[in-house]
């Protein structure tokens, strides 16, 4: 028996990806407009950049982040959100809004 | 310096718990009601009992699902979404809508 309720597996792929770590910081650095990737580094903070690197590929091969490149002497290159990234807003306030009702800030940490 | 819009670790924490795989799925087959192990089991249908067990456990210890021992001859256990659980219901309707938006129905595999 089929049950026609199974979270279908568009949703399960765009939960999966979106709960990798740091996709959700990486997201809301580049929510205000495009940003270098020394830019979204310092805001993001303590990501790694070979592994901020790694999320960035990720998010542009998702068609959510484009990578422009602007210059070649130096070489500058930006990303920025596309209108499929720019989209997830509202998921990511409906995140933020029930964390902030249900997870206590000094929350002590979970075992591994 | 810091920067005011990192993504609060309690969003990451609420992230990172949803895109565990089995999570979104899990989730939404409570969302009509409580219902037994073999019950949830059924509908989430590819899961293993090891690893449903060990997800329900994860939500239990989360607050968002609550285990009920009803019975003992036999032992009859039932799970239910909490209220922390079920206010998931917009995080979970706005994921699914953006993905229903964004993401091909018929998509390739994703590298692993």
């Amino acid at each position: 028996m089929s049950y026609s309720k199974h979270l279908c597996p568009r949703s399960q792929r765009a939960l999966e990806m979106l709960g990798k770590k740091w996709m959700g910081v990486i997201l809301l650095a580049l929510q205000d407009g495009p940003l270098r990737f020394s830019e979204v580094s310092e805001r993001v903070a303590v990501i790694s950049d070979r592994m901020l690197s790694e999320r960035l590929k990720e998010l542009e091969s998702e068609g959510i982040v484009a990578r422009h490149v602007l210059g070649n002497s130096p070489m500058r290159v930006e990303y920025e959100l596309t209108g499929k990234g720019q989209d997830l807003t509202p998921v990511m306030t409906a995140i933020r809004d029930w964390s902030h009702r249900w997870i206590p800030l000094e929350s002590p940490e979970t075992p591994a």
